[in-house]
């Protein structure tokens, strides 16, 4: 039996916005993939789902986070379903986590599907070339395999978190939805570094 | 004789990097004229223009604020000479009230220059188009001041200051430049609502 993660259980609610247990559900009948587990539940809730997937982004907080000396400084959003949550201490300490993780590990994307194409291009022609010669099917999963580490530099979601590296971010956020039973998205942020 | 204000001054600092005194002294010469004032220092300063204006952007603070509730959050990046600077309270309180003027004013671009060309000839269509009927003449007039007053609306460094309405973020600038005795300029911001 496939083992489903936290990580791709909240992955799978940030895509869609559905509850915690349907998401569970889909991705345990999908055998723990996502995009079969999303059509699962596009064709189980229909367009409930995308009623749910809009609840989600209207409340939240803003946090930001400066840097002793003032040289690197963070904003990010986080949203979840209601201005309760919002206020939630557990909610609150989770948008502080992001916070420093975003200006300890520089993040450029939130989710994988922000990384430009180009620039997914780019990493896979710089990691075929360096696998020349080898046989292609070993190859393709090389590859892979380093695009996979690509993302865990610079997707907030995919990277290790900084206070706990046996973790993902992707995993936290996880922990906090199931904890806090709550959607809770990380909308955007932004990391400026004084002179660069 | 034309009135050289403190905001000009701040401007040309800003445009080229250049001393206060010379800033002032150029547009004395090219009566208030930033274009010309940008020329005269050009010719009288020459290669030496490109070093003090990169000099400008190496320290500085970066500052943020969140508006209680957390539902609307400012980061600033602020660049002056040296790190000594960045460290001076005066320097900082002048940090925090960009952040509250962003927060509250909510400015979309630093600068005039920044202002894509598109979003300017909407500007010029629509009040052009209300001007119908009137002498070119007279409608020029007018739409350069509309645009006047679109500039004091959506560029932070045309902008009243919130807390002084009389004068602009300019002069506010152009004052801190003036006491502080180096170069400042506002690098970048970013003002995140919730939800929007």
């Amino acid at each position: 039996m496939s083992v489903i993660s936290a990580g791709m259980v909240a992955e799978l609610r940030e895509k869609t916005g559905a509850g915690l247990l349907d998401c569970k559900k889909a991705l345990d009948e999908a055998k723990g993939n996502m995009d079969e587990a999303v059509t699962i539940l596009r064709k189980k809730l229909g367009s409930k789902l995308d009623k749910l997937a809009s609840r989600a982004t209207k409340e939240g907080l803003i946090e930001s986070y400066i840097h002793v000396g003032g040289k690197v400084g963070v904003l990010v959003e986080v949203n979840c379903e209601t201005d309760f949550v919002g206020k939630n201490d557990e909610f609150k300490a989770f948008c502080r986590d992001l916070c420093l993780q975003i200006a300890a590990a520089s993040p450029l994307y939130v989710r994988r599907e922000e990384v430009p194409e180009a620039e997914l291009a780019k990493e896979r022609d710089i990691a075929t070339a360096q696998m020349e010669g080898k046989p292609p099917a070993a190859v393709q999963k090389i590859v892979e395999g380093k695009l996979e580490k690509y993302y865990s530099q610079v997707c907030l979601l995919d990277q290790p978190f900084v206070k706990q590296p046996e973790k993902a971010i992707k995993d936290l956020l996880g922990e906090r939805i199931a904890k806090i039973g709550e959607n809770i998205q990380i909308r955007r942020f932004v990391r400026y570094q004084l002179g660069a």
